[in-house]
């Protein structure tokens, strides 16, 4: 047996989500299809999260256990030769047996697009951004800043999963130039994340941003820890799950080992 | 009467191009019907140019003869809320009676974008780009030098649209970094095209890209003025129409009126 890392991205629009789900169409789903097809018989890919439906990836990351005669298959060509349009193999590369997707991982980063046109639409970006009209930076950079560091995201956290805690780190949020001139996109790093915490902070962010609350609203919410009170979840389709960092002998580039901390979250 | 010029932005995929046929969807066709459901009766969008099947646009130009009854509608976000989800209105203005959309146009611009990866495709960018693999970037600039100025473009034109003249002016033909890392963009204006001559640019440019002929390939084709000579047409899908120019006077914005000279083309 050997182990391959996978570097996947793809258009979530069409999916139910990362994980596989019996009549729905998952992207681990269409990935164990297409190597099926070369190999014959099921081979379970694990991801390093679940990715919501509707939520895309550019550095998705999972991994295959294959019997050692399929490891000479040219397996980035063979995939992405086999896979629908809307998931790409960006790259592969063995690891050893102790690399795990999910519990190897040191960091992740999420982008998230926000449009901020009242006016126009354009047709190209619909699926890919978040309608949200004029925001005032200065707020929302102010807003970003609060979620730095260590803290209970209790009240970021939407119900579905069992988690041990609900404390986490982020180690990174800013905001930067978006993919056309109308756009936005917050840019979050932390060691782990809790179910839809990301797009439960951009909710928060973008009521911030609208003028609706003050910036301090994020530290009132991290401190009452109660779900209730906190802003609707952002949309699916302005997310993105940007990197995964593991360490530096997991090949996953130059910056793969980025940060010392370890994962503790759901995704 | 008044004469409202609309600036339009579409994902071609789905449209049978610019002009209204029968049966077909196209962006006119649907402009049409929306300004139909406000006006109750049919008013006539003149287009600057046909766009063909599956070509975008950024900055597409259209007017439109309003009965006076009708001026005081807030047009933009009216037919930006009737419109479909693959076209909208980033602009409009009233113009005096003697703009026309087609002929008062000085300049066009478009943009072509390449993708250069083998071995993968981003999902979000297959409608977008022509997928071309690595391409010789000094080469291509060489070529696309070969074409600026007035030449006679027969060997870039085809079939389905009778024009006096084949002889046209390039004003500039550039290369510029794509909308990923794994794109490039050229970008091309002129006085005005003929049918089909970017993409038959283009499909030009990435032979000579691709090593295939020498960027002099160019000024043979345009000599031999011989379309039976020159590759073949690249796909509609990586080209955008994007800005067209008019005189300060016709409220297209800051680079309205760019160039003193007169538009004698297609589109």
């Amino acid at each position: 047996m050997k182990r391959l890392k996978l570097t996947l991205a793809y258009d979530g629009t069409n999916f139910c989500g990362w994980q596989f789900q019996p009549k729905q169409r998952s992207v681990q789903g269409e990935l164990e299809k297409a190597v099926a097809r070369v190999t014959g018989s099921l081979v379970r890919a694990h991801g390093s999260g679940r990715t919501d439906s509707g939520v895309h990836a550019r550095g998705q990351v999972a991994h295959l256990d294959l019997p050692e005669k399929w490891t000479s298959v040219p397996w980035q060509k063979s995939l992405n030769s086999l896979l629908p349009d809307d998931v790409t193999v960006l790259d592969t590369c063995y690891v050893s047996d102790d690399f795990h997707s999910r519990f190897s991982a040191r960091e992740k980063r999420y982008t998230y697009s926000l449009w901020l046109e009242n006016s126009f639409f354009l047709p190209w970006r619909r699926k890919y951004v978040w309608k949200c009209g004029p925001l005032d930076f200065d707020a929302l950079d102010r807003g970003m800043n609060l979620f730095l560091g260590e803290h209970d995201f209790a009240a970021f956290q939407n119900m579905g999963t069992e988690v041990n805690s609900t404390v986490r780190t982020i180690l990174d949020f800013k905001r930067r130039p978006g993919e056309t001139e109308h756009e936005i996109i917050l840019e979050v790093s932390g060691t782990g994340f809790l179910k839809q915490m990301v797009r439960n902070m951009v909710g928060c962010l973008v009521k911030i941003g609208r003028g609706k609350e003050e910036p301090d609203f994020v530290r009132s919410l991290l401190q009452m820890k109660d779900r209730t009170l906190a802003p609707a979840t952002a949309p699916a389709r302005g997310l993105y799950l940007d990197h995964v960092f593991y360490g530096e002998a997991d090949c996953g580039g130059p910056d793969a080992g980025r940060k010392q901390s370890h994962k503790n979250g759901h995704d």
